[in-house]
């Protein structure tokens, strides 16, 4: 199934100076379950390709084969309009910090307006992050508000918060469904709590009769707000045969 | 730094059946990464504990420390009130679907009007997901509408989007903060405008002086947006001082 909205511009994730391939494979993996298929690598440490990412990746391969490495973050970023950098740090540069959720909706609001606008997002090392060299590219950075007792987000995880953002705030998105089998008419489970009734009273379950209206619209009231359908209602029809019916011999 | 939200009731991560036990520790670090500690574990393939999970859960092996582990998913929801099922499979059972975002508000209502009230999310095994009788369990499934052309989600990214939902969504969640620096006061910046404005007059900079005035507003707009600190605005007429030298000998 083609998702029309993933026609539109998409943000590119550039990956600076990785240090283990198996982190670019799990990180390729994040980004097209979200939609996101443009990969690019400054400098990896273990150079590229590398046999490492494949099987991380699952498959997720062929943003890998797409992937371009570059040396620096300049000619990275060279031909995208806004850069974002990934990080927890403490800032040097004056540079303002979006969360994830912003810098989505930000791109979703250019791209309408503009399609050829590209927008990058940096993400350093494992174990460094982005040093402020790389930092003095973004327009923005792009800053994750996790619990303060325990911000260490692994790259994958951390390339795969913001896709996600970027991916359940765009156009279209699929928001929620609810409920997707059909609904039994009301009249097939009237006609089951009717019967309910008569077989609830002819055994005294209604003691005293000015509390069986009162007592039957419970009971209405909780088999209607589970949506039953007409095989459920036909279930729920055969709990009451097997339950009133003679033990068997 | 604690935070005063976290005392609400926390939704509970139960881990079904879970094959290799570098998830469960990746798991560990996604929750703790969300102010999730409290997690489940059913019949974990490889047993527990199990050193395995350790190295994966870096900072977070204090969630494995507390880990509970049961036999049978009814005896790991028992204390619990609702239960959702993560599962990106065909349902074969009539229960509602909500979006993991859809599911942390529920989670965020409920406890704001009872503290005791507890959530639990069950996590299938990595190749199969949930069966259905461990869905039976569940009164709403939880749905990650990912890129139809590729759904498959990691278990500890599966774990690490609900998390994060249930995080980014809580009472007091930080949205944003988009500058944390001083601004120069404008007088500063004006200051500098006019140095500059009289340098580049002296430079014949403004050839038809009937444009001056719109050009300086084009150049004070374009500063006057990049807030800047009142070191920067030093550093900026730092800037024209240097440019204005003579080469030194």
């Amino acid at each position: 199934m083609a998702d029309p909205n993933l026609a539109a511009t998409k943000p590119v994730i550039v990956l600076v100076q990785t240090q283990m391939a198996v982190n670019i494979g799990m990180c390729a993996r994040a980004m097209l379950n979200c939609g996101l298929d443009e990969l690019r690598l400054v400098a990896p440490r273990d150079g590229w390709p590398n046999e490492g990412a494949i099987a991380p990746a699952t498959d997720a391969k062929r943003v890998l084969e797409g992937a371009r490495v570059y040396d620096t973050v300049a000619e990275a970023v060279a031909d995208c309009h806004q850069v974002y950098a990934a990080t927890a740090r403490i800032r040097h540069l004056n540079t303002p910090a979006v969360t994830a959720a912003e810098a989505a909706a930000e791109m979703h609001v250019v791209t309408a307006k503009n399609a050829d606008h590209r927008a990058a997002i940096l993400f350093g090392p494992e174990a460094s992050g982005l040093d402020n060299d790389a930092m003095s590219y973004a327009d923005r950075l792009l800053h994750y508000p996790m619990n303060p007792e325990f911000t260490s987000l692994n790259l994958a995880q951390a390339v795969l918060l913001f896709s996600w953002e970027w991916w359940s705030t765009r156009a279209g998105a699929t928001v929620s469904y609810e409920r997707d089998w059909e609904l039994a008419p009301k009249s097939e489970l009237e006609y089951y709590l009717n019967r309910l009734e008569a077989e609830l009273d002819q055994r005294g379950f209604f003691a005293d009769q000015s509390k069986r209206s009162n007592g039957m619209q419970k009971i209405r009231a909780f088999f209607g707000r589970s949506n039953a359908s007409s095989q459920e209602v036909k279930s729920l029809q055969g709990i009451i045969s097997s339950l009133t019916s003679e033990f068997r011999k």
